[in-house]
């Protein structure tokens, strides 16, 4: 049984509560929430330490960190390493990319010392498979989509991104609205060299139903992957976007009938005036689903600073309805990132899902920026660096440029902050 | 003669020629949005090498840094060496806000070294030559001010910080409606200070007619500014906030009937939801007088950070309309910035700045997203490099995680540009 099925028999399961104690609300909204398909609980029973998240609408903006192996860097211990990185530096969730080395091994040492739900993309593997068995991507076989998935699942892979909505039809929408930079999920462009090249249709649209079956059996999340997510500015909020945003919806509904929990994916490149309006596309046409979206990032020209790009589109998305974004590393566009990229696309994503926050009414949000300000009004610096986002960060910049006197270095002795102490507010009327 | 008296004469300057043609606008587009006020260009003459910049309404956004010593740390080659990490890095005005070592000799030789335009708080100097020859900020005088601002307009500031707004009836405001972090702008606790310890008015207010003069012997252009900006999410848009940008707007007409050019500054800490009322409601009190916002920063809670913070808000902004963004570094709230900081905060909001040019139409933004999606789509890297905001940085980020494909090491063989190519565009049809 799912957390989607026993919400439904008006059970609390321990995963419900654990959310609820998290997130300060309680056990029977999270389990209406969850009956109403506007929360999951990504939470595999076969992952054993996971301290379970709730993704959706009515909670705190979750954060994603994408890590793995790729065929040019591949090495174990360091994909650990951006695990531990990831989440000391709060992201909610894990997503395991790799491409290169042993995939299945780095997936299971991965879920064994991660302590937040860790999502997969089945096709990778599958393809990767087909290319070394068979002798390329276009050779995969549905037997290999779907024995790639399983063995996912049974390793306690808590969500899944499932590119079901790269159909032939939306395929056909794509050729009559040329893009600029095309396909760029890899996911996405496997299923879409897949379709072209055998003329057949996708096996996870075709055969959705044995992928919720397996989604059922080990209560994996679906994340109905957007492939054909636009990949810069000028292809965005374009018809092939929209269309398979359109077959994603109607997915969600057949997901939900079938006791499965599933959220979707969103962009990619967007322009900041069209970000809103993705928000509120996705929610209407996919029936409240939780919203995952990648950055969005708003510039195509931010390489090499693209948590930043990334920080800003995240940021205006969550306000706009978006449950869970996925992070962009500075290495984004470049390279693999390393555990430092790591560590900066997650404070950024953090800094992006925290401010929205503040103006969804999240609990706590406010309150938090509230002790700041006042630790900050005091020159109370200890109090200040217990509340940021990366007190040693805090402290390292802190201490980088010291004063001696007890405000910073910035000011010295014209601190604003002492100066209105000292002269407006000695009568204690201002403040 | 001010660029805005000539403006209404109908004559087309020599700056007003050079900010069209690095607009690729009209001469008489400029010309006659410098004649409505919606346009300033600070260009004072006796800033020798100045490449000027046009600030306000139809323009793109511009981005300040900055720089400055303090009672703590005063070195004046560093100041330099930031002047130039700020002018490559792509700032648009460098605003000196020393307050520590020899104030006068750092400005001139800034003026000297600065190619963009030049601006100053002179309340600084006038309150430290205050402390230094009568024992405080609060014997500073209404001439120290002036000749303070005399001084700095002589030596060639292009445009001035002057807090006029800080008046005895808003800081009645500030006691009725108590603050979070009370004051935080530097001057405005200066002059607040001055004011409740002599219970007198803001000389800069009282004597704005003397201001107005020296402001327009020198075309220095006026910031007035937010000495009552929030210093906090939980102060944001409050009744002394307000109070103030009422009293700017008027002095905004009084301004422009006298003929000097005038900007507004704004905050500061924002919550997202209200940006854009901040920005609409100063466009609308000051009579569209370019907005010149600090940050905004979106939380409170990311000291080490400040420059995403401040892109979040700063991008926000000006798609909602704000002119010019004063950057904020990472060592924001914590400590003097070093190049590096400064380095880092120009790169943000010049990516904030972009970010908004692509939707607020600015000429030539989409284009260069659009080139460099093109470049990417082809895996053509040195184009990439070329047009990315910092092509140093594309370099390093791209060295550190080599691949020896012509991919990147992110995907590696399993590149989504290269496999849609290979397998779903070959026939020439979609793209």
């Amino acid at each position: 049984m799912t957390q989607l099925d026993k919400a439904r028999q008006q059970a609390v399961t321990a995963e419900m509560k654990a959310v609820a104690a998290r997130e300060g609300v309680s056990e029977q909204f999270i389990r209406q929430q969850v009956e109403a398909g506007l929360v999951v609980i990504p939470a595999n029973a076969n992952h054993r330490n996971l301290e379970p998240r709730g993704i959706g609408a009515g909670l705190s903006t979750k954060v994603n960190a994408n890590i793995g192996t790729s065929s040019d860097i591949s090495n174990i211990s360091d994909e650990i390493e951006k695990v531990k990185a990831a989440v000391k530096a709060g992201a909610d969730a894990v997503m395991d990319l790799s491409t290169g080395g042993d995939i299945s091994a780095t997936r299971r040492l991965i879920i064994k010392e991660c302590p937040v739900p860790v999502g997969t993309v089945p096709v990778y593997q599958a393809a990767i498979k087909a290319i070394k068995t068979r002798g390329g991507i276009v050779k995969m076989t549905a037997e290999d989509l779907f024995e790639a998935i399983e063995e996912q699942a049974a390793d306690g892979v808590d969500f899944i991104t499932v590119h079901c909505g790269v159909t032939r039809k939306v395929l056909e929408a794509l050729e009559k609205n040329p893009r600029v930079a095309g396909i760029v999920s890899r996911g996405g462009s496997f299923l879409a060299g897949w379709i072209k090249h055998n003329n057949a249709e996708n096996p996870l649209y075709e055969q959705y139903g044995c992928l919720l079956e397996i989604a059922r059996k080990y209560d994996v999340t679906l994340s109905l992957g957007d492939g054909l997510r636009p990949g810069c500015i000028a292809d965005a909020t374009d018809s092939s976007q929209v269309a398979e945003l359109m077959v994603l919806g109607e997915l969600v509904i057949e997901a939900r009938r079938q006791g499965v929990q599933v959220m979707v994916e969103g962009p990619g490149h967007l322009p900041m005036d069209q970000i809103e309006t993705n928000m509120k596309l996705e929610k209407e046409l996919c029936h409240g689903a939780p919203f995952y979206v990648l950055g969005p990032l708003v510039t195509d020209i931010a390489a090499g600073y693209d948590h930043i790009t990334g920080a800003i589109g995240g940021a205006m998305a969550a306000m706009a309805g978006a449950d869970f974004l996925c992070y962009v590393t500075p290495a984004e566009h470049l390279g693999l990132p390393d555990v430092n990229d790591v560590k900066n696309g997650v404070i950024a994503s953090c800094i992006a899902a925290h401010a929205a926050d503040i103006v969804k009414g999240v609990k706590g949000a406010k309150l938090r920026d509230f002790r700041m300000s006042e630790a900050r009004k005091k020159l109370d610096w200890e109090t200040q660096r217990k509340l940021a986002i990366d007190p040693e960060r805090f402290e390292q910049v802190r201490k980088k440029a010291a004063t001696e006197g007890d405000a910073c270095s910035m000011c010295g002795d014209f601190c604003a902050m002492k100066i209105a102490s000292e002269y407006v507010e000695k009568s204690g009327k201002c403040f």
